[in-house]
């Protein structure tokens, strides 16, 4: 049996190479968000790309004013989207409005609000005004050729954004890996069907498929029976097709726990078995050149917490992402004797900056009904029983 | 001019009824994460359904073990999936798997890494076993009836997991808003097109689109010329068609600042217009009996904010969900002088169970490309002018 951090960290070094050219795809940048950037973006032109008036009013020369100069009489009008347009005599001035480009021969915008204008002619009302004031200078937030976005960055609305201002309509991010998710067990039953008195409902595989949707990573979901030939027939051809299996169920100690003995059968490489946490201590991991598998026990609440302690990090070592680790403070004391990490299911909330688990209490990895009440799982480490209210751990969660 | 917190307030006063009766649809539950819940959902069975094993190895009956007895005769195995058999003399023992039932006149199971087996008879290798150990009770999680997901609940993986479990194969949820993005601004093309000098590519509406897709609500986006008439008449139409129109631009003091006139000519209510807070003060917020009209003023950090700030809220109150507030802890002195709400770019990290916000540089409202660097924005309010390191104030991030 091995520790969470050493199974995690064989996870991370088996990482499949999503990120690299082979696994890049292009796509509508629309269709982008929650998806990794594989690119860098470039500024096409300076931003902005020109001296842009930032208030509605009217643009002079600010010598002028500095002359003593304040009132000006109207020689045109420069709306945004129009091309620019020039101040011909320097003592007057041109109305112009947010968004437009700054006229030649003007350096200063006045607004509407500190003017009067009256037959013709604008009247300053106020008596200090700043030489280029409410003009967004060209170039000022970013030169022409500048990295906007790195490569790898989590897409979301404000890359959207710049991705449309710079025009690039089709954007590189990673691929996805194809993902099959596999229940086992001849317990369960459908959930479109009524359980007899000894039987369940599967319902992992849709936690499995709900948690990688939050990734953005489409899947399949199958069922296999406990038979040895038929898990061992479906397997082979599944380590083919898909770049990620995960199973949930046949990995403890049962007589039909048939999935260690039969994935070593088909030739994937084993990296370990058992993992010292509680729940989801039977997990068995392993890979072939092309396949990752990950075989979660089948109690709901351990899918459930390893697929966010192992699957998501490996993941996001996949393709690429760094993800900041995230901190809560418990609200309790915890007394945890075994000599395991413990996953202690929490709810977060935040007081005045501080991220406070509050413990759920629970009747152990068979409680699905539990995690309803739960934001998340705190990682209680297994080099001490005594956790105290106020310190602060390691936390896993999965509402945002 | 009015403050945040009473914009905020005449927002939250008019919400749509998305939530009644009317606006509920029922859908497929695994097409359901992200979206919110308009049912109770209940046992349909004792959560377990049945005193249900959880470690592989023999059941007894734990008299015997109390009578002194501990080798057992393997009368027969109870595989999980298989109806429930009995123990016929209680001086024997029967295989059980997790997930089985557990056989008629045992109570308690004791797991393989605890026993010996050899020519049929299993020997108990410890010394100390409890009564009804190694069973998960029927109807300990919940019983039958019991309410497991309460009505107005955001579905996430936890309650994907339940509705598989209690059969709930449709599920009721609130219908999203139908809504239409639409931007405004002769300065705007489109994204495949290359700006002439003057020009800019129309980039709000699409990260409006991304902010929206957040919440699983579909849009539609269009653009409209800076004409009055065709302003009027396209508006017209969509606000028969649409629950809510989202406006980027036209709203502040511009001589082609035509929305506000246009939206009141149409017969749109105005409950506001500017608000006092930077950046996005030239806010226009305005309803009809069916559609609600929020018109953000057109820089890009302007339009970002004011959807976080106003229209997040709103459609979180017109589905139902209550959202917990999010606070973090300012890393830097911040001065801001002006009488606003000031809505201050930073980026977040968790230490030690705290969330620290970190202001972000940037150059005003139009800065896109600012926003890629930061997390969030923390909301200081217009009461002081000095924040101080340290202090917590409200944030909305919009990366996790």
């Amino acid at each position: 049996m091995i520790s969470v951090e050493k199974a995690l960290q064989i996870i991370l070094n088996s990482t499949q190479d999503f990120g690299t050219e082979i696994s890049v795809e292009e796509i509508p940048f629309l269709k982008s968000s929650g998806r990794i950037l594989k690119e860098s973006i470039f500024a096409d032109r300076d931003f902005p790309p020109f001296n842009r008036v930032t208030m509605d009013g009217i643009a002079i020369d600010y010598t002028s004013f500095q002359n003593g100069q304040r009132s000006f009489f109207i020689e045109g009008i420069q709306p945004a989207g129009s091309e620019q347009i020039t101040l011909k005599n320097t003592e007057n001035c041109i109305e112009v409005m947010t968004g437009a480009v700054l006229p030649k021969n003007t350096s200063a915008v006045i607004r509407y609000e500190d003017i009067t204008i009256k037959n013709g002619i604008a009247i300053i009302n106020i008596d200090t005004i700043y030489n280029r004031q409410n003009i967004h200078e060209q170039g000022k937030d970013e030169q022409k050729g500048a990295e906007l976005i790195a490569k790898n960055t989590l897409i979301g609305a404000s890359e959207i954004g710049v991705f449309a201002t710079v025009g690039k309509s089709i954007v590189k991010v990673a691929k996805q890996p194809k993902v099959m998710i596999i229940s086992t067990g001849n317990e369960l039953v459908d959930v479109d069907e009524i359980p007899l008195a000894h039987q369940i409902r599967r319902s992992n595989v849709f936690t499995l498929v709900s948690l990688l949707e939050t990734l953005r990573i489409p899947s399949t979901t199958n069922h296999i029976s406990d038979d040895k030939e038929v898990l061992k027939n479906t397997i082979k051809e599944y380590l083919e097709i898909y770049d990620v299996l995960l199973f949930s169920g046949a990995v403890s100690k049962g007589k039909f726990d048939f999935l260690p003995e039969v994935l070593e059968e088909l030739g994937v490489q084993k990296l370990f078995h058992q993992v010292a946490q509680r729940p989801g201590k039977p997990f068995w991991f392993g890979q072939t050149t092309t396949c990752k598998v990950f075989a979660f026990p089948g109690n709901p609440v351990s899918t459930f917490v390893n697929c966010l302690v192992y699957f998501y990090p490996w993941y996001y070592k996949s393709v690429g992402l760094k993800m900041e680790e995230k901190t809560a403070i418990l609200a309790e004391d915890i007394y945890f004797k075994p000599d395991l990490t413990y996953f202690l299911q929490v709810k977060l909330n935040y007081k005045f900056g501080h991220l406070i688990a509050t413990p759920i209490s629970s009747n152990g990895s068979g409680d699905l009904s539990s995690l309803i009440k739960a934001d998340g799982f705190i990682q209680l480490p297994n080099d001490t029983t005594e956790f105290k209210k106020g310190e602060s751990f390691k936390v896993l969660s999965f509402k945002c």
